[in-house]
């Protein structure tokens, strides 16, 4: 597996370089009967679009889905769902440099010692467009687990300094920010910041925040395949994020056993935690509470301030790399967490269906009526 | 899947409860012709056992490895290697009363949600037993990445507020002390804190470190299967960890591209990275540097301090967990980080060997000449 | 993946070699809730023993099954279920010579290209043992799939020249004759026949077919894993058999599509079809009838009579095999057919429950409420 | 998993409805540096072609095979590889009577069970026209196998009752004929008995022949994932096929063990098989001889002649299917059968890199050479 291939129940394959004719994702095992159109991709595919704020690149990107199977009289029928982006604005031209060299923070070197070769155009494969295909994938499973009222929503927690303010948390702004934050003043606060950076030919890394709200608690699998763990991977795949943390994260390390678990109460007859340390899962094991997750998204490594590298032909050289970049690539990172979450959540309810035998006799029975 | 089972090129599936028969591991792909022998895992596990210090459990867990299959002759035989520990010491008397109630901060209540009920006895699957499994696989991995002269070695960076000086860093202090920390006199002040910890019946957390050393640059996979996400996800699917950081990790949030940005250069023919925030890893493909890890393990759930919870009955009530626990997981659980950094490595290395037509048509001609 | 893994929802790895000190199986993903018991596995073990009749080696094997973990109270728990017989009747004495030549027939010779070397004893990995982990996982999901009244039923329908009539099938004979064939009097001929061939020094091949009856319509993936597919690889992994076929299978070749087709006709308010050319199966998908599969099993290669081959030093050598080997694997391989295919048919059952959408959001109410 | 994902190293997805827009594959994995353009896909394509002589359907299928992504300057670049054909000639009126009953010898039924509905154009995803992405992705293994001197090809063997002769094989004549056999003379008669079937509204079956050759020894995994079982599973997963027989096939059942052995000789310095009729392989694993696979074809299920059926209202009803269809599909799916053939030999080629653990030592070596 050339590792462009993500989970089990729910298999996503995306494709594509920056400059290529296209890119997309062909998603299967998506259930039949879910009420699907391009507009239902669409939206969230405009989340990641650039040129649409003075706080990322002013780069016009006009990414229009197409569905082209699985979907039949306005529903999926259970077939391979394929979703292409054509890609319409990129110009090679802008690139044919940095084709020599190895770019500081980029996966060029890395690219050349694997495969001996790279496409260098916009990144090619390791460009941020690559991340098109995990939001049309990830907004089909959005729109299943939304209608068993599980939602899956991500934000900006911090860019650089500026931290968000839990108690003016306010999800409407999500949309309506340019930083994705839902707290207006330090959206307004985010915004100087960047625009400060990147007059000073710089770039400034920052964190998302993704809660998952309505998964029962039992979801997720005891070893290997622990939500959490399955989280981690599929947030960790994401370029330029470097660090995961589930509920308290690394605050754990300084905590003590009483201060860190979560005491168990009832609400009703419902058992409920009182505290949510624990961010959603125990043991690899959702507990009934918002699943809460952090991802550290590092700055932006174009930049246009001079930087030290080598060529290919092993010189050292100075180089200022040019171009339209975004000075942060926090905001548009959002929908991409928010997807790949959406995906392991649905995945890993999807295989509880199996934990008892009870539901596949069942399951059988119902079938055979 | 069951989510027992890790691994693409390298498959390893675990089995086993706590107080059952035994546990162990079944590990397929491993290739034909390495030495081995019971010793040889038996090293590893021992660096797990709890008994030997006063900061962990008095327990007393005698995990003698056998290997069932797999080797002949003293060597591998490409064939799957099953692994197993018998369970000696483990009473089912002492956790009787457990199984009327959810304890704070484990994963019984996710358990009896996900199956219907549980194998209470010692935590069952969900146990710190379970890792024996990992060890025994990351032990043949690590044999056969050392003979490629590939290291990787963990540690324990902090516990609590106490960090190790990485300016005394001395890498045989991990297996001599109890904390395992490379730095004497952070490991005398952490045992200090532990017992005073454990004397108030709390228990406490840390950071574990991990470095894979000399691991070519261009391996790991671009999109989903990322050398830092497959990482991610091998650790954070062990028990308490509940954060996850390559190179500068959460700090790349608050960095600028100036700053995280690691410039290249030339140390002969070779090229060089100059500094490491990266951790070893751009774009999911090694850049040839150290790669470098770190997990924030949580203190541990089981302490004799008093907790509200409720029963299966769906009363609340006040509980007190005793028996003999670790106040600390961290120095144990070093090794199966380590583990699981093994088997990664190793297993994205094995598909690196797929990356070049030209090294699938080498290997051919080799082996028809 | 070394290939000793198999399936997707049940995940079952096998282990061991003929001449080791054991061999097994763990099955992940099996449901929680299924009573079990080392007697449900060791039943059908048996029927794989040889030693039994005259058809058959009369070498001892006392296969006796242990189960590991996985079972709790005498119920499943949800986690893997390790399964371990220990070899007790093996001398590696019987097989030294075996080392130094390519035995023909066998893959001994495939061993040493591919790994350089072999565990000779017995066959090692590739001996008939190697199938006593299929059917302790077979044995579990019978056992689970018998509770919804599917059934997996396995028998010998020809060895030789010699079939069985379909007129005068009697089930019962399956478990009573020594052939498993389920006619008593082409039992009698073939033991007859069988024991004439022992007798030159040869052996002999023959035909199992399997049946699995009240498998709804609709089970199935439609492109790769389609049932037959998956069917036709999890029997043709069983060594020695080297055809497979569904319902009409061969014959279709030359049949018409106005013979080959089954109609469908109403009985009551179920659709049925009126024939079974199909075998069950349509598209890849069942379609309500039987599904009727054969396997085609070739003759044993060790026989005594002589035959030339060549040894690891090149050169051309005459040799007979000595030994007590079965003249006929038939008999003894019915039940790892029967194993085989009901793991497949559980798996791909367990797939289907992802059909439809409904089903998940149906699932998801019930967890709920 | 919906089942249209296929492959270890190399993965192929599939998607694509008869009457959708367009059909397609992503072929992740394959490694970089192999020379591929679109007219390599297009020569396979064109033999899948129909409308080119009196045995196939007079439809018009125009596909033109597009590469969207992962290949740069020429060559594969190690990332995805896109291909997509779109659908130009297929008009939905056809079909349009075809959604109230179930055809016989079709998955409609199936489908409906399965998925509550389907798309019924055409077929939708249990169309012919699904083998379009099959073909694509093998086209490029074909031209990597290639380069170390493996062929893969296959032929349509018989037709009916009419037989190619083996002694008048004529390898070019696969290309030439319009039933795809090398053999002229058979080729002629065949062609005279399809009109004859299709005058009078029925269809045949056949067999379709594969053979690889220059496979070296050794290659294959030794338990499920055996040369032969994944051969079984690639190619019954093709519509229509419900038989695979490896070498001797079905016939072994009736053989000795003295017959069916093959001997080995020595050929200069090579170890060599005196006869092949083990097909290739011994215990899963290749032998050095040519690999020999047959897959049997039924005869095509749409018929102009009537059948009896029932509606989805449940009414018993009879039909007769108009509409251009192929009286014999087999010509058509020798292609398919070479192409999944073709992505199975190299998928297990790649698998044996990792055998031996030198070859891993000395893949590291090179590379940090």
């Amino acid at each position: 597996m050339g590792g462009s291939v993500f989970g089990k129940n729910i298999t996503v394959s995306t494709w594509g370089e920056s400059h290529g004719a296209a890119l997309g994702a062909v998603v299967d095992g998506v259930p039949a009967g879910i009420e699907l159109c391009e507009e239902d991709i669409q939206k969230l595919l405009d989340r990641r679009k650039p040129g649409t704020s003075s706080v990322t690149t002013p780069r016009k990107e006009d990414d229009k889905v197409k569905i082209l199977s699985g979907v039949f009289e306005g529903k999926t029928t259970g077939t391979p769902i394929s979703m292409m982006v054509e890609n319409t604005s990129q110009k090679s031209g802008d690139y044919s440099e940095i084709a020599s060299y190895y770019r500081p923070g980029h996966a060029d070197y890395g690219f050349d010692s694997k495969y001996g070769f790279r496409d260098y155009r916009g990144g090619g494969r390791s460009s941020g467009r690559e991340t098109i295909g995990r939001v049309c994938a990830g907004a089909i499973c959005k729109k299943l687990l939304s209608q068993m009222g599980i939602e899956v929503f991500a934000y900006t927690r911090a860019i650089g300094d500026i931290e968000m303010d839990p108690s003016k948390f306010d999800k409407e702004q999500i949309l309506k920010s340019v930083t994705a934050m839902p707290d207006k003043d330090a959206d307004e606060k985010t915004v100087e910041f960047i625009n400060e950076c990147r007059s000073k030919g710089d770039s400034v890394g920052g964190v998302i925040e993704c809660v998952i709200r309505k998964m029962p608690a039992g979801v997720g699998e005891p070893v290997f395949d622990k939500f959490d763990a399955s989280l981690a991977k599929a947030v960790m795949s994401i370029g330029a994020i470097k660090a995961v943390e589930i509920g308290d994260g690394c605050l754990v390390s300084k905590m003590l056993g009483s201060e860190n678990n979560d005491e168990f109460g009832m609400d009703g007859q419902n058992v409920i935690k009182k505290t949510n340390h624990s961010g959603g899962i125990l043991g690899g094991i959702t507990d009934g509470s918002d699943i809460v997750l952090r991802a550290y998204v590092k700055p932006t490594p174009s930049i246009s301030s001079k930087q030290q590298t080598v060529n290919k032909s092993g010189e050292e050289i100075e180089i200022s790399i040019g171009g339209r970049h975004d000075p942060v690539v926090v905001p548009r990172a959002v929908v991409v967490v928010e997807s790949m979450c959406a995906i392991t959540a649905l995945d890993l309810l999807m295989s509880n269906m199996h934990s008892k035998a009870d539901s596949i006799i069942n399951f059988y029975r119902n079938v055979t009526l």
